[in-house]
């Protein structure tokens, strides 16, 4: 418009958010970007094909709002997800930043709380005080494991409204027991959410807290589509929960917050799991490969059921993401102090990771 | 899960959601649906081709996450809406109702308040009470307008954090005139929003609240795509205002939230302006024709710059309502005595309605 921009403190933004920078990991067109644990695997063609179908069918009717109950996209998700659950049982969002976003929304929010086992998704706490509530953050073992008696102590002592239990856990990788579900269930009276982002990951024979949502109306399991599924640009997160407490999100959900095409898109995917997931496998061998070559390199990986490792003993992090920034390779420092986090891409992208690494200098 | 499921009173939900009911007009597959404003024409073929392809472009990387920044989208808002606009003055997101929660979440929230004059848009006090702020409900004269030095007063005595100003209004179709909106605007220290959801459907030599926006940094002018540009099934909404204040945004917004399908399809579709706005002109002939013939029926049609009309003189709303659903015509009861509301849509949808409306008897 021609005109000096005012500065931002010159206008009247809450007082709690002054002086805060937005959520994000840097977006640099890298030839190998491993920062923010995609699926590097691109969507099959005969896949990509079908949901262009759906989505043609969805657009001829694109005046219309969509189905405010995305009754199909949720019958897909119970179908995907077994354990004899219905659609009545499942919600979605856009991402499933936007599914926590509701939780807190209807069980936190102003004058209560939220509680996690630090270091863990970093944006529980920003969703948490942007719902106005108050973020309590409890502690891991060294190994960023946590013991079920550990964690129902921590939980009964911080009372909060709502618990993450990331599962595995986000950015260390770390497995988390469904005995530990169990026991951070019996010290609150408040939600539960298990965030199973990365399930699909973990041994095939793995139990998914979902099996234990029966009589557990305070439970909650959150998944994605934007990792196993390779679908991080569709933006869809999903949950499994009583119908009890999905009703509750229909109270704060704004209305017709799923676009047509994207149920269109999420419902033609599904309709394609296996194909979606077949690239799983491959991944994790490539996340094993990571981790046994990181500490052959004299790193220390941390066990991860992830699509991502992260690892310790880097003298300087800043340094050795520089190093691997200028050959083309881009990584995450999550902020823990001599660690760095590699996403498992396919094994062109692990490889090049894997010698860039090697030439930036050994571990500390 | 085959286990009876909890009452919603079982679980820990916040208190001031505590018997509250979800939003939303019922969706009901009637052969006339004019009940939620929507642009009953569909996107055209070659319009939504074009579409199509950036889709299928977008879906040859739905692996990665989408441009956090949505920049081409903002660009092509920029240049739809003119008067000098550069994207670092556009915001964008899932519908205007996202718009407008990400301006209330920065500069509203808990301890704040919102206003607006009533009746005016049902989500307005919703959005506001979600993001824990206080709703202010202004009045308005009886023909609904509201004039500057009413405006003025009014919100001088509330000293609201945010104001709304909905121009043309919703459910009323009323014109709001700029000179409103500047006495608005000297009245507070607050963030003056004009939402002109319905601004296409305004006379063609009508002035923009974005001419107000140079020297202006607490003002923002939101529009959306779901009326005019026939979109609602695609969730987008946007709005201009000062860099600065679209800073403070990105503080509150959850990262990527723009799909990588909502990008692409918006994107394009902003292309083909001139052919999407092409049913902009033919919908105000249909809503002039309502007017004309429910005031001919004896009813009392209110002054419309929408694509809907508000009329009053009905005996029995409730009665009026269910006798078009009967014959298969669906339109709005928005809770005002004594009127109902019905959107324009084509030449036969607008026969069939005024059809019916005439078959269940004159006004009252």
């Amino acid at each position: 418009m021609g005109e000096v921009s005012a500065r931002l403190e010159d206008l009247p933004l809450r007082a709690d958010l002054r002086g805060q920078k937005p959520y994000g990991a840097p977006q640099a067109p890298l030839p190998v970007a491993l920062n923010v644990n995609e699926n590097t695997h691109p969507v099959p063609a005969e896949v990509a094909d079908d949901i262009l179908d759906s989505i043609a069918r969805a657009l001829s009717d694109v005046n219309r709002y969509p189905d405010r109950e995305f009754t199909a996209l949720r019958e897909g998700f119970a179908d995907y997800l077994g354990h004899g659950l219905t659609r009545d049982e499942v919600w979605a969002a856009n991402g499933s930043n936007e599914v926590l976003q509701h939780i807190l929304q209807a069980f936190a929010g102003p004058g209560r709380t939220a509680f996690g086992f630090a270091p863990t998704y970093s944006m529980y706490p920003l969703l948490t005080r942007g719902t106005g509530a108050e973020w309590i953050s409890g502690t891991r073992s060294e190994d960023y494991s946590v013991t079920a008696d550990d964690a129902a102590a921590q939980i009964a002592h911080a009372s909060p409204d709502v618990v993450f239990l990331c599962s595995p856990n986000n950015p260390t990788g770390t497995p988390l027991g469904l005995d530990v579900v169990e026991a951070a269930y019996e010290a609150t009276d408040g939600i539960v959410i298990v965030d199973e982002a990365y399930f699909e990951f973990a041994p095939h024979d793995e139990r998914s807290a979902l099996t234990l949502l029966p009589g557990r109306e305070r439970l909650v399991v959150s998944r994605t589509m934007s990792k196993a599924f390779a679908f991080a640009g569709a933006r869809v997160g999903y949950m499994a929960a009583d119908p009890a407490l999905i009703d509750a999100l229909r109270l704060v959900r704004l209305p017709y917050h799923l676009s047509a095409l994207t149920q269109a898109a999420a419902t033609a995917a599904l309709r394609h799991a296996p194909t979606m997931l077949g690239m799983v496998d491959e991944i994790v061998a490539q996340r094993d490969r990571i981790s046994a070559t990181v500490e052959a390199l004299g790193y220390t990986p941390h066990e991860s059921w992830t699509n991502f490792v992260l690892f310790g003993g880097v003298a300087d992090p800043a340094a050795t993401w520089r190093g691997l920034y200028d050959q083309g390779v881009l990584i995450r420092d999550v902020g823990i102090p001599a660690h760095l986090r590699v996403t498992a891409g396919t094994a062109d992208e692990t490889t090049a990771f894997l010698d860039a690494l090697a030439s930036v200098g050994s571990a500390a």
